[in-house]
């Protein structure tokens, strides 16, 4: 399968553009193609950075679209889901929709592991009451944040707090945490499920798109 | 990852019995271990079938979990989910509720397939609204029915239905229809994203806990 992944976040560093995408291709084996908004080396992190991120992508969807089976939003605020949905008959999969409802086929409650000052709307949206939130890593305000040293001990710690107040699974609202393989190491750690955001993308197109290709890796 | 998958539909076919975990080692490389309940030759496709799986499913649960690292209840109806979850640490799935949270994950018009009678209530609560019923397959009301042609013609005239509906992704609502692998047939035919149960459960397994063994498949 051949998957369009669009980055709300801007950068030159070809490492970081295709972190998601590597992802996505060793995991489930798609063919994929990344592209990233310009202009926001801080990606969604904010009502404003949201907004002005909404047409970028938007207009990365439609140039992807003609040469893939299915586009991923690659970021927890489902930035331009709707408007692209409504401009593309193929599937249009948003990495925080997707995490929120991995969450949904686990029990318990919900620990959210994201940026110091946001939860991302689909994802508070569509867990409610099922929501743990502490309030989240003390030095990480943007996505970038966690490409520091500081960033990914602070996001260690507020996962280990998530836990100590009764999270049964931990959900990644941010994928700057899939961006430096954050998920594997809190598996690890914590010894309970922790959903990654880009990866739950890829599962739901995997769950109803992709089975043959897949049989093929 | 080494995954307990439990039918809730007693066969000696082998190739049936089988069929859900062979579909689970394929797509995702999990290796698995199948059993199935005793004495409901026809499944679970009413409330008292479903009450009288429910206690079967918790035993072969506690029997299969020591050795394995996750377990899925292979039936739409979720039998025993809650009574599972509540006796066990390691995540429990049912193939029922994770199959509507792949539905969240796309958008619009869930059309749902299933047996005649009956929408299993993890699917109807999930979706409520964004739910749309046809009168189902003609023939099918227990779900070995699908293993009969006549159950298979009217499973896709059913989905052809669903579709002029208008529906935008359609969920099977019944893994007889994962037994037959209906849901290559529906998306090569239909065109638009099939959900599959089975496929969906080990959709929200990679999601949250497989990432590292599947990268070695």
């Amino acid at each position: 399968m051949r998957v369009g992944i669009i980055r709300a976040l801007t950068t030159t560093d070809r490492r970081l553009l295709n972190s998601h995408g590597r992802l996505l291709r060793e995991t489930f084996g798609f063919d994929v193609t990344t592209r990233c908004i310009q202009d926001q080396p801080s990606g969604v992190h904010d009502a404003d950075s949201l907004q002005r991120a909404v047409p970028k992508v938007v207009e990365l969807a439609l140039e992807l679209a003609p040469d893939v089976d299915a586009l991923v939003i690659s970021c927890a605020a489902d930035p331009g889901l709707p408007e692209a949905r409504a401009l593309l008959d193929i599937p249009v999969i948003g990495a925080g929709s997707a995490a929120a409802a991995a969450a949904f086929a686990f029990g318990g409650r919900v620990g959210v592991l994201g940026l110091k000052h946001s939860v991302p709307g689909p994802i508070s949206d569509a867990l409610g009451e099922r929501m743990l939130l502490i309030d989240g890593p003390e030095s990480v305000e943007t996505p970038d944040g966690f490409l520091m040293p500081t960033g990914i001990f602070d996001a260690l710690a507020a996962a280990h707090m998530l836990v100590d107040a009764g999270a049964d699974v931990i959900l990644e609202a941010t994928t700057g945490l899939t961006s430096i393989g954050m998920a594997d190491v809190l598996r690890r750690r914590l010894g309970i499920p922790v959903i990654d955001p880009v990866t739950a993308a890829g599962s739901m197109l995997v769950s109803a798109v992709a089975s043959r290709d897949l049989q093929a890796v």
